[in-house]
């Protein structure tokens, strides 16, 4: 804890030369070069990060694309408009009922839902296949629970690639069918998820696939694309809280990294406070958070109805636990009655309907404002990752009533009712 | 056929005091005030749509939200942001790999599942929850076969008001849920859809609730900004073809208003050519432009499997039938064996995933290239009009295939399938 790049210097203290793709490692400050079979550190086996920057970097705002708009902060050579889903410019949508509600300060939820595959996943796709092409891949691979599989399937298919995809055994019909109709290998994967992803690494090696998993450099990249917009839609000010859902460790470690790239920058003082938040069913970065131990261990029997967030063995855990400490973040883990409860909360006061795991946050901020951990002013923005649409089967069915009647006896019917 | 209002000048040729909301009929040539219980022409019975405007009108691009961007052409005399999901900024996607697979001339897809949520209603929601608002109302209503029920009960949400939405009873568990889980009154109805349709607006004047139908002449004023940003993301020209999926008609309404708009304002000096699509299985409309009749009859037997635009009845059938023919438009019919193929082609070469309705558009636009209606410089856009996400239970499941492997056995597994 408390190296050099915990300071806010994040890049630039790697010494040596500073080439496009160099990776290196924030716990044994080391610099590697790129190689995506195994994008971890060789000595300690955590995910590696790209710390090469580009010398001048500036939003290109005159552009429409995101990756275009952001590209002098990715490290993509050169961005190829015909890869791109158009992803990104999501919502910055303020929770004035909510707030009003609850009593709570200034809160916005920044609405990932709307982008091309309903879910965050695809600021992550869209670099890391801009990455494939450019260094020749034909085929790309991903495992994943849910978003990730029809994510990297979709860029794959506009990429005129082939994907194969591991789910886990347990994925629903909806969400297989909802991944596969793009067309790629899609193989039900019976047994441990961390070997899984283990496993794939090595498959990747063996038939040249790319697997652009969870913490893949390059989509923890794209994922800096969202903090970005944040910063522009609330006019060039960093929020004063970032609320994020985690999982695998990936989403969270590029959204900070851009509040680093601000800052080095320039163009902020401050990296917000970021509030992580696990379900408790499934909590590995929280419970490790509490404890105050710099690394992770297995969550034992994992249960929770945030399914996108449930790995109990997260790949990228100790690194985000690592730079939420450095930047002065915080965990919460809630239950999955809270989680229900923001959701529709989040539907039937703010029209926005997303998934358990994204509704973790405002359970999150809900809790941290009994305990008047956020300031009167503060700003806070709320993550939302994915969409309810793909996780209608995890609504209680009971909970949502509804009526029948004949369209002669409507307005009787509705006399009764209103 | 031909009246004054069919020369290009649209809203300007009715006489007399153009005031906000100066609603007017097509076919009979006069204006009357608003009513939002029967906004029909008292004489013909055809929807009125508005015919003010606004003596200035500029785009604003300076501003976020698509509301306010097109705000001079929107009949609000103030946009209120809080009202706002985020709608509109849709992307603008070249379909490259499908052009180069069929040889087709540029064709850019609309993609407004990227709304808040997932469809191009949101569009018209936002600007009729504005107006009922303004005028006061505390409950709005809809009938839907999906896509409307959860638009309007979202915007209702976000807006503090109630809502009350009725369903065919034929509506599947999955839609009712994803509009259930905002909140509204729901009631599956029994019976014919178009006189749920007429008992709507019965029921609407009884108990003041405000039913924003698919033919609502805000609904339709939200609509051109689909059009409005088209214009713009194609370097401020038209398009020369618009494809369309065509169900009761207020959307297509729209679209073609708004490029009489900028036409009435000297930004383009001709309106797209527009192909309105509909599936064979319920073609009224189609039917009646090929018999070369002023008005659509009942189509026998609706029977599709894209149920977002199976309306035997539209509402707005002749009114889009004039139009089409006004600016040189034309049908289309196409085949559930067309959809269901263009669907995956969307899919698996673009990554697009839309519901059977959006992929109508492609269908015709694969036929029309057969038939070489569309010169080989011609830009077409295709408007996907809804999410995959929503119709994943009409996906053939059989023709995704997937394998079953455990972890260990994974990589000789992957061996043989590639």
């Amino acid at each position: 804890m408390g190296g050099p790049l915990s300071q806010g210097r994040f890049s630039i203290r790697l010494k040596g030369r500073l080439i496009m793709d160099d990776l290196g490692c924030l716990f044994c400050f080391k610099k590697y070069p790129l190689n995506v079979f195994a994008p971890f550190c060789p000595e300690c086996g955590e995910p590696l990060i790209i710390v090469s920057r580009k010398k001048k970097r500036e939003f290109r705002l005159n552009k429409t694309l995101a990756v275009e708009v952001f590209e002098d902060y990715l490290p993509l050579a050169k961005v190829d408009p015909k890869l791109s889903l158009g992803e990104g410019r999501t919502p910055l949508v303020e929770l004035s009922r909510l707030m009003r509600k609850f009593g709570l300060p200034p809160t916005f939820a920044k609405n990932e839902c709307a982008n091309p595959t309903a879910s965050f996943k695809d600021r992550g796709s869209v670099v890391a296949v801009q990455k494939a092409v450019s260094l020749g891949f034909s085929t790309i691979g991903t495992i994943s629970t849910g978003n990730m599989a029809g994510s990297t399937a979709a860029y794959a298919a506009k990429a005129g690639l082939k994907s194969v995809i591991f789910v886990k055994e347990d994925t629903s019909k909806e969400k297989i069918l909802a991944a596969g109709v793009y067309g790629p290998v899609l193989v039900k994967v019976r047994g441990d998820y961390g070997a899984l992803f283990r496993k794939s690494f090595e498959i990747g090696r063996t038939y040249g696939i790319y697997f652009m998993n969870s913490v893949d450099p390059f989509r923890i990249e794209g994922y800096k694309a969202t903090s970005f917009e944040i910063f522009l839609q609330m006019e060039k000010r960093a929020p004063d809280h970032m609320f994020v859902p985690v999982s695998a460790g990936g989403h969270i470690i590029g959204l900070i990294k851009a509040f680093y790239d601000l800052k080095e920058d320039g163009r902020i003082k401050n990296i917000p406070a970021f509030v992580a938040v696990q379900a408790k069913g499934c909590a590995p970065i929280t419970r490790a958070f509490d404890r105050a131990t710099a690394t992770c261990s297995r969550f034992p029997n994992p249960r929770t109805i945030a399914h996108a967030i449930s790995n109990p063995n997260p790949p990228g855990g100790n690194l985000a636990l690592k730079m939420l400490r450095d930047t002065g973040g915080s965990m919460l883990a809630v239950s999955d009655a809270e989680i229900l409860r923001a959701q529709r909360l989040l539907a039937d006061h703010e029209g926005l309907f997303c998934d358990p795991a994204s509704a973790t946050v405002l359970a999150a901020q809900l809790r941290l404002k009994k305990v008047k951990r956020i300031g009167p002013r503060d700003r806070s923005v709320l993550v939302i990752t994915g969409s309810g649409l793909k996780t209608i089967e995890d609504l209680k069915a009971d909970a949502i009533k509804y009526y029948d009647a004949a369209v002669e006896d409507l307005e009787s019917a509705i006399a009764k009712i209103l």
